[in-house]
């Protein structure tokens, strides 16, 4: 371990400030963070500011670690933590973790033994960390935190290395000779593919790295990385946004690759991540296509994955810091604040991101230290929505009149967001008698996703967030009946009871929704209700703009033509990007002006119809560079070389 | 060697279309030619249309060789030019190149000699390579000449290597997966280490690849390919486009670091080239100064240049083909046009150009068969000049003042150029009487410069070209007089003739110019005219600006207050680039129009004054789309990737 300047001066403040009582026994990097070993943390319960003030003066987070010599045996600390944990804390399991010296407590209602978090630690010896027990059971949530814990070793190993090089010696930056970079290696004047490289003199940095779920195959469908002469390790962090494929799809072909830096993202994006990842991959064996990373890869990707709450700023490489804000876009989604070379430039990456409330999620933030360039999605640019309102009291009424008329309802839904919002509008309709309390049929994956949804209530909207900490589950109302397997789908559509089925997949391209589809389709009683954009090219697509007949090939190979006699509707306004007019707000909004506007992830005209309205909104959003890159392009946002 | 499907059916047209009598032995790639090797050239006074003709089928340049089996003896082969060369040859050495089977021919009338090329070539078995004896010696002319005949071996070799890879697969662009990206190494908003790199799916190639003269030891005079994970030998060729330093000076340093491709330029820009470089490093020498490269880098450069003539298309790059204009800036310099992919896209690239007549050089070529982007220089984008007839007789005028009452004139100059121009234009004043016959001494490096202008009329103006090929020397006028070392200096000065004196460097940076300065000074009745810019910082542009006290470091390391009394004047309007109006008139006649226009070479001001005048004449100059780049931005021109 070579010690630079920085942690030579970290040291001499961490020695002054912790009192010798402490027993500090060693320092280590961990990730982006400094680990303080002690022999008598004691000191906690007495100089409580003491660890925020050395976090503030030497602008590091800090965790106290404690020498093994005085963990005390597991038992003895389980009936310590039973003993003077609050019945009400609801704690599900207690586990260790002998590498960190951690002992991970599984509580219903966290922050109840959240405050006793120093007095365990000076009285076991062993640190708590935490954990959230959601009240839906999520197969990734625990198969995740079973994962840490089993790669405990491998993962302390990783984090020290890392912070050695986060923090190691900058050697171009120290002769005031620096520049920002950024090149669009895909997600450039069209919807797929997200990946920006941001390059400086000490570091390269990605911003998502995604794939274009529309174009599998061809060479269109990557990040062309591969042009640049750049290999993956010569890659310092990848920033994942959210856990959309064209956002992070292709993160796992890095570590295939040789990538072995830090995967930055919030906790939910990493879960939702490995869902999601792991879901392409069956589709793509079950579909006999050859996937560009297998499992293990995935298994790498979330083994360096470091996960970030909101608005906390944390140094990745040796002259960036990146703080992650609300998105407003899908549960994790976060907006990404580069803060680089001690201010020499400071960028906003939006990611995909929502300027207005939904029903999960409070919208984007607004409010940044400094900004001095934006790099914003242009999905609408072109686009006004409708009102989110008037979308959901059509959904209302429609689900009204197919019940009316005897007919079952059916909600091709994306398992992220979509699925979870339609969930609530239901729910609350039905509570509000606005609809009878008909039964909603929820198929597997979604359910899944809105589990861990249930997980962390600070990143839903902060009344959704309220509603679940104080212990109300509101995805768990009484109509709705989870799904598991094919066998009762033909039960569901041929039984005389009324129904809604929500299903993937959104644009009928696969999954349990397709499956309803034929089943339901003949009856002219029935209904499909689209509620998200169909992409060209989909059988949702194709249907949704009027096709009434389409062709299978069944399970003995005989293709099978359905006439479609159900009723098509399609809803939009539900959208989790902002429109057109909340792209603008946005710019007028932000808080303080950037100089420059990036526009990316949209297609083409899109991107152009919006650069031409900020360009000609001068008076309401003040003078802005508005730039429209095409795959490939680099812009030099500061520069002194 | 391996033989691609291009080069089979190269082979097939070949075999096709040369007669059975040539007796055809062998084909081989030669660079961007094809050299057919035969042992019966005879054909070839026969079917005279045939070599054209198949170069014209294979779109490949032929170069016909014989097989060494029937070349004659050395002295058979003089004896027999000597006697069917007619007597106004002008024959002044016949040497010979037993890699190539070339006999070298110097004439000072090659043009004569050049009509009984296929006859020579047939009765020796030698191929003649005819070359222009200049009416003046220049060194650097005859150490190019000489090297080139004594690494013939290597050269050859070099050439069937190069041609291999020039000829070979393409891969990517075969999936009908292409894109065209161009990155600003240097030269963008600001003036020096002009360097453009231009990127498709197969190749990589660089236009010009200069220094930053004014900032020798900063990071900022290198072009920044270090920045790009790119190394020397990942490029495929480099073209310069003329022989200023901050257009080709550090071309050697590529070759120091490992490449060994090819560097495309003009006959005068390479011998220029050879000259600046090596004086380069001769001052760096001098001033102790350590430079980014050594002899031994210029002389791989020189064995790796292959030289175009104007407006001849050839083969660089898979899919990458370059022709080079006149560019009327200075002897040699050239437009680039790459023709690339198929018509996929086209960039003329100007580098720096004059769209105006000069003494020495037409008007910068404007027509073109395909043109997309233009990369433009924009010099003097914000600044119009004087027109050339009021400078040139300002500068009469202050020379016949002068001589009127008894002083003597001191003109600085750079040694490319504006020294010439200056000496045409003083005999043409002294010709025409409105000059005495003042002595007009010239200082060796001048002087040298001087005589590769002679060496190459095919790239001088259509006017001065015929004067030379007609046997009159317009640089060689009855009252210049050269001079070599320091000695005559002050007998010059302190005689009371009169005296016009020509010397470099024209910003009194250094050189015999800043030693007559010393001399001239103090005496009212001398004047010092600069005919050309003087850059920020150097003495010239502090005497310019109203210094009239300069101290000095004598040899004896004392300081040497110097007052000036002299009279300074500086005369505008002999600039070799295109002023503001030329430029924008460049846009207006450039045939066929392009889409888009990027502005480099220019300090911020000029090329944002530039582009805003662009746009502003959409009426007059057509939309074109303007582009701005900083160093280190890429765009991409064309894509499907
Ligand atoms: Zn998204
Ligand atoms: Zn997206
Ligand atoms: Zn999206
Ligand atoms: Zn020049
Ligand atoms: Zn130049």
């Amino acid at each position: 371990m070579s010690f630079n300047i920085d942690l030579n001066y970290i040291r001499n403040v961490i020695f002054k400030l912790i009192p010798p009582t402490a027993q500090l026994t060693r320092l280590e990097f961990e990730g982006p963070e400094i680990a303080i070993y002690v022999k008598n943390p004691a000191f906690l319960l007495e100089q409580t500011g003491i660890i925020s003030q050395i976090a503030k003066t030497i602008k590091k987070r800090i965790v106290i670690r404690t020498d093994p010599s005085i963990r005390k045996r597991r038992e003895e600390v389980i009936e310590y933590i039973k003993s003077i944990a609050p019945p009400d804390t609801g704690i599900e399991g207690i586990e260790f973790d002998d590498v960190l010296g951690e002992v991970v407590i599984k509580a219903k209602n966290p922050h109840i033994i959240e405050e006793k978090s120093n007095q365990i630690l000076v009285y076991t010896g062993w640190r708590p960390r935490i954990v959230r027990a959601p009240p839906m059971r999520s197969k990734v949530f625990e198969e995740v935190m079973h994962g840490y814990l089993s790669q405990s070793e491998y993962r302390l190993n990783f984090l020290r290395e890392l912070g050695e090089t986060i923090h190691r010696d900058v050697l171009l930056a120290k002769n005031g000779s620096n520049y920002v970079r950024v090149t669009f290696l895909g997600g450039a004047q069209e919807v797929g593919r997200s990946a920006i490289l941001v390059e400086t003199a000490e570091s390269r940095v990605l911003l998502d790295f995604g794939l274009n779920p529309g174009r599998s195959l061809s060479p269109n469908a990557f990040p062309r990385i591969d042009l640049l002469n750049i290999e993956p390790d010569d890659i310092d962090a990848v920033i994942v946004t959210h856990a959309h494929l064209d956002h992070c799809g292709l993160v796992p072909y890095l570590f295939k690759y040789g990538f072995r830096g830090a995967v930055y993202t919030t906790d939910a994006t990493r879960d939702l991540m490995v869902l999601l990842l792991k879901d392409y991959l069956e589709i793509s064996e079950r579909e006999g296509t050859e996937p560009p990373f297998t499992l293990r890869d995935v298994e790498q990707m979330l083994l360096h994955t470091i996960t970030l709450k909101y608005d906390v700023v944390t140094d990745i490489a040796p002259d960036i810091r990146l703080t992650l804000y609300n998105a407003g876009h899908i549960l994790g989604s976060a907006i990404a604040h580069l803060h680089i070379g001690n201010g020499f430039h400071n960028i906003v990456y939006t990611g995909d991101f929502k300027f207005g409330r939904t029903r999960l999620l409070d919208r984007a933030n607004y409010e940044f230290p400094r900004v001095d360039t934006i790099i914003m999605e242009s999905t609408y640019g072109a686009t006004e929505q409708p009102a989110r309102d008037r979308a959901e009291d059509e959904l209302i009424r429609i689900v009204k009149e197919t019940y009316d008329r005897g007919g079952k309802v059916l909600i091709p839904s994306l398992s992220v967001g979509r699925a979870q919002e339609v969930m609530l509008i239901l729910a609350d309709a039905m509570k509000q008698n606005k609809l009878p309390k008909i039964p909603v049929y929820i198929e597997g994956m979604i359910h899944e996703v809105t589990a861990i949804h249930t997980a962390y209530p600070d990143l839903l909207s902060k009344e959704l967030g309220q509603r679940l900490k104080s212990g109300e589950n509101p995805f768990d109302y009484e109509t709705f009946i989870r799904l598991e397997g094919r066998e009762p789908r033909t039960e569901i559509v041929e039984s005389s009871e009324p129904a809604i089925i929500i299903a993937t997949s959104g644009m009928l391209t696969g999954g349990p929704a397709v499956e309803y589809f034929k089943l339901m389709a003949s009856n002219p009683n029935h209904s499909l209700v689209f509620v998200s954009y169909q992409v060209e090219g989909t059988l949702g697509r194709r249907i949704r703009d009027g096709a009434r007949e389409v062709a299978f090939v069944n399970e003995r190979g005989k293709v099978e033509v359905i006439r479609i006699k159900m009723q098509v509707y399609s809803i939009e306004g539900f959208s989790g990007h902002s429109d057109r007019p909340q792209l603008l707000e946005y710019l007028r909004h932000i808080e303080p002006k950037p100089s420059t506007a990036i526009l990316v992830h949209g297609e083409k005209n899109a991107v152009m119809n919006l650069a031409n309205e900020i360009s000609r909104s001068r008076k309401r959003l003040g003078d802005i560079n508005v730039l429209t890159p095409k795959i490939l392009e680099s812009y030099t946002l500061a520069y002194n070389i």
